[in-house]
C-alpha cells in the first residue's frame, strides 16, 4: 500500500552535515568536516569518576522530571548557567533539541523564523519539521548596526523569532560584537520577536572572553525576550547528549510540555554522570586546557592555508573557520577529489538556505579542533594539493 | 512584552501522571499510580559491568548517526527486535519517542490518529503538540470482529493512523487475542491505515507468551502496515531511554530525518551500555526472574482487592490492572484523601480522552510492579481503607 506522510516532514531537507558520516570512517581520514571534539580534549579520568559515582547512585537507572534532574538544574546553575528571574532552566537532549523545542514553540506551520546565513543546517531541518519557513539575515563585521537584519526584518510576513549563533558562529566562527548585539536585541523588541540564541561554543575562546551574551544584555533593552541555548557538548562530552534552555516562565513552560510530549524526559543516566562531573570541580582547568589545545590547532591550520593562499578570516575562539579557497580552485568535484586524498572539508553550500543552491562554493567550513597538531597540519597539506591539483 | 506561541505547543494538555511526581515523592508513599519498575526488579549487577565496558569505550562519549550505534542496532536484532524484510529498525529514545516520530511522520496538522479508549494520556499529548486530534475507539475481550474499532473508522475524516497498544495494554492490562487482531489489520488495510503498535510490555507475561504482535501477523493481512515500537525501559531500565522502532523503509526514513530534526541522535553513552548489558547474555535470566516478581505482586495486590469488592479484570502481563472500585466509593477527593493516607493510584480519568473529562471515574489504574511483595499488600490495604473511609 502507498503510505501517505505528513509533507512537512517528507519535505526535510537531508543534513548534509550527517551525510558526511560514511567518509569520515574511512581508514586513514582526515577529517576537518565534522564539529567533533578531538580525543585528547575529554577528560577521561575526570568522566571514568564520574561514571562509577552515577552507577551506584539509583536515579540514574530510572524515570525523572521532565524538566531535569533537579541536583543537575542545580549544578548546571553553579557551574555553567546564569538564570535570569522570571526565567527558568530545562535541561535538553542537546542544544539540537532545545533549537526545536524553541522553534516548535513560538512558530507555527507556515510563519517563519529568520536566521543567519550562511547558517547551521540542522536549525533548517527543525524548521521544516514543522513548516515553519527559514528566511534569511546576513551579518558582517561593518554592519554595526546590523542593516542587514533590519531589511530582512522589515520584508519577512509573520516572523516569529529569530535564531542567532552570536558567539564563534557555525559555520563562520565569527562573533558579533557588543554594539551589534544591542542593535540586534533593539530591532527584536521593537517587533516584539524573541531571539533563540544558541551559544553552544561560548567557553571555547582563545585569549578572551567574548562579549556577553545575547541573555545577559537583554535587561539593557527594555522589551527584548532571549531564549538561551547551552550544550555540555563542546565542553565535557557531546555522547551525554545534554544541553540545556533558559526561557522565559511563560515560553519555558510550553517549552517543557513539548519535550514532555517528545520523549518524557532527558536521559536519566546521562544527567547523573553530568552531575557528579560537574561536582569533581574538575571542569573549569579541563576547560582552560581545551582553550589552549582549539587556539594552537586554529593557529597551525590558519597559518598553513593563508600561506597557501587561503582567505582565513580571523576568529577568537570556537571550533571552525570558514575559508575562502583561492579562486581558482573552485570547481565541481573538489570534495570527492578531497575525500580521494584522505582529507574532509564540510563545503559552503551546506550552509545555504536552500538546497542545490551554490552560495559560498568558495568557501570550506575547517574544524580545526578534530584533530591532533600533527594531523592538523597534514590535513592542511592535503587540502592545499586539493586544491591546487 | 506578550510573546506569542504556536497554538498547538500551547493547547498540549498537562500529562496527568507526570502530574503525579511530587506526590510520589513524600516519605512513605505506597506509589500505585507510576508505572516505575522498583529496585528489586533491575540487574545491578550486570548494569554496573555494563557501564564499566561503556565507559572504556570511546564511542560511548562522542557522536554517533542518528538511526542509531550500528552495533546497538544489531545486538537489538540479535535479542529482541525482529525486522521484516522491507523494514528499517531505528533507536529511539524510549517507546515516547517513537509514539511521536511515528505521529508526526504519517499525520499533518489537522489529521486524525485513532487512538483506544481509556488511553496511555501521554499519546494526546504527541498528537495535541503537532495539531493532530486524537479520536477514541473501544475494544472489549466480547468485540471480536472489533465493531467497536470499525464504528470510530468509519466516523472519523481523515484517519491517517490507529495507535494501538495491544499486548498488556496502559491502562487496561488487557490483551487483544489473535482473532482481534487480525480483525484490526484487516480493517486498517482496507482503509489504508498504518497501524502504529506500541509494545513496550511484550516480555512482561505471566504464564503465557501473548498473541503475536501485529507486525508479525501483518503478512497474513495484504497491505497491512505496521510500525512497531518497543523499549529497554521495562526490561533493562527506564533511565537508559532506550525503545526502538521498525518501519517498513518508507516511513523509516522520514521517521529518522524527523529525528534528526529533534534531537540529533539517540544517547551515545546510553547505548553503549544497553550494548554491553546485552552482550552479557544476562537478559533472559533477568526477564525470568522479573515475571515471577510481577505475576507474585499481581496476584496478592488483585486477591487482596477482589476480597475487598473491588472489580479487577483479569491480566496475563505487564504492570497494570485498572480496578473498578465499589459503587458507594466513586466520590470526589478520593485521590487526594489516598494520598493523606500514604498511597497513590492513577485516577480513572486520567485516561480519558479529554481533560476534565468524568470517564473512568470508577477506575483506578494500579501498578502492581512498583513495590515489594509485603509494600503491594500494606498499599491495597491503605487503599482499601480509603475507600471504605
Amino acid at each position: 500500500m502507498k503510505i501517505a506522510l505528513n509533507p512537512f516532514i517528507a519535505g526535510i531537507p537531508a543534513n548534509p552535515l550527517r551525510a558526511l558520516f560514511p567518509f569520515a570512517a574511512r581508514p586513514g581520514m582526515l577529517n576537518l568536516a565534522s564539529g567533533h571534539p578531538s580525543r585528547d580534549a575529554y577528560d577521561h579520568e575526570g568522566l571514568a569518576e564520574a561514571l562509577a559515582t552515577a552507577g551506584a547512585d539509583f536515579p540514574a537507572w530510572t524515570y525523572g522530571p521532565s524538566a531535569g534532574d533537579p541536583l543537575l538544574l542545580a549544578a548546571l546553575q553553579e557551574h555553567v548557567a546564569e538564570v535570569p528571574a522570571g526565567h527558568r532552566l530545562l535541561v535538553t537532549s542537546g542544544a539540537q533539541q532545545g533549537i526545536d523545542l524553541a522553534i516548535r514553540t513560538l512558530a507555527p506551520p507556515g510563519a517563519t523564523v529568520l536566521v543567519p546565513e550562511p547558517v547551521y543546517p540542522a536549525v533548517l531541518s527543525a524548521c521544516a519539521a514543522v513548516g515553519v519557513r527559514a528566511v534569511g539575515y546576513r551579518t558582517d563585521a561593518a554592519d554595526a548596526a546590523m542593516a542587514g537584519l533590519a531589511e530582512a526584518l522589515a520584508a519577512a510576513p509573520d516572523v516569529r523569532a529569530l535564531y542567532a549563533l552570536p558567539t564563534f558562529g557555525n559555520p563562520t566562527g565569527e562573533t558579533l560584537d557588543q554594539a551589534q548585539r544591542l542593535a540586534m536585541l533593539a530591532l527584536c523588541a521593537r517587533r516584539s520577536i524573541p531571539i533563540i540564541e544558541d551559544d553552544p561554543y561560548r567557553a571555547l575562546w582563545f585569549r578572551a572572553p567574548p562579549p556577553s551574551s545575547l541573555m545577559a544584555l537583554a535587561p539593557q533593552v527594555p522589551g527584548a525576550v532571549v531564549i538561551h541555548l547551552g550544550s555540555l557538548s563542546k565542553i565535557i562530552s557531546p555522547g551525554l547528549r545534554l544541553g540545556w534552555a533558559i526561557a522565559p516562565d511563560a515560553v519555558a513552560g510550553p517549552m517543557q510540555e513539548a519535550r514532555q510530549a517528545s520523549d518524557l524526559q532527558p536521559n536519566s543516566l546521562a544527567q547523573r554522570v553530568a552531575l557528579h562531573y560537574l561536582r569533581l570541580g574538575r571542569l573549569d582547568a579541563h576547560v582552560v586546557r581545551v582553550r589552549a589545545l582549539y587556539a594552537a590547532r586554529h593557529d597551525a591550520l590558519a597559518g598553513r592555508l593563508a600561506g597557501a593562499g587561503f582567505d582565513v578570516p580571523k576568529v577568537e575562539g570556537g571550533m571552525f573557520v570558514f575559508a575562502r579557497m583561492p579562486d581558482e580552485a573552485v570547481r565541481d568535484g573538489l570534495f570527492e577529489r578531497a575525500v580521494a586524498n584522505g582529507v574532509m572539508f564540510a563545503p559552503g553550500p551546506a550552509f545555504s538556505l536552500r538546497p542545490g543552491d551554490v552560495a559560498f562554493a568558495e568557501r570550506m567550513r575547517l574544524c580545526f579542533v578534530g584533530l591532533s597538531d600533527a594531523h592538523v597540519l597534514e590535513a592542511a597539506d592535503r587540502l592545499i594539493a586539493v586544491v591546487r591539483g
